[in-house]
């Protein structure tokens, strides 16, 4: 769907969107709160206020469906999805994205991605 | 911020988030969830399904921090804000926004907007 010419100019610049959903200990697919989403996400708001980075908003959400991937988070308006495991992968995404306006390449899902196996090696495993 | 050209396609066609979040009775700013967004929410998420509409998602999200003018929706890429009174608006937004990707106007916030009173005359109060 693309916008039209008459919508209003956006709220935020970039409006961020954490899975916070939990399930179930055992649940096949998993969950992105049981793998730390919500401690991501803390961290990410904290930070976000610490740089002082204007016009962002991170937002806790429901389940995004993409639980096999999580923690994933959604950055509108440019719907770039990324999987987060790190408070180290949250400072990249801050810095390239949200204020340099690039993209975590070695982080982001692409559309056709809907296995963990798919994103190892790039995306790595939590540290903490 | 604007969309890179190697970015991946849209994982959503239209990705919908509802304020869902709750604040103590009395609190100066109210909140969606004491103005029943979560009611709302939930039926715009089973009437999407019911109406079988293709590559969208209706989720719950925290407060979006434009809690005077709640419930709020907003719906990306497009970036465009509803306040959402009733389920006769719930219908609305599903058939002119989400199927036939107009605009709802009625409904729509602006930026500038941030009282409940500069929106009263346009939206309504809810019937149920």
């Amino acid at each position: 769907m693309t916008a039209a010419a008459a919508d209003p100019a956006p709220y935020y610049r970039a409006h961020v969107f954490a899975c916070t959903n939990a399930r179930p200990e055992g649940h096949p697919r998993g969950s992105c709160a049981r793998r730390g989403s919500e401690k991501l996400r803390n961290y990410m708001k904290a930070r976000a206020k610490e740089l002082k980075i204007e016009g962002v908003r991170i937002n806790n959400a429901g389940c995004l469906d993409r639980c096999e991937l999580g923690p994933v988070m959604v950055v509108y308006p440019e719907g770039i999805w990324y999987a987060v495991r790190t408070f180290a992968d949250v400072d990249e995404i801050l810095q390239t994205h949200l204020i340099d306006g690039g993209r975590v390449e070695r982080l982001m899902l692409r559309p056709e991605e809907t296995e963990r196996e798919q994103i190892a090696g790039r995306v790595g495993e939590a540290a903490e």
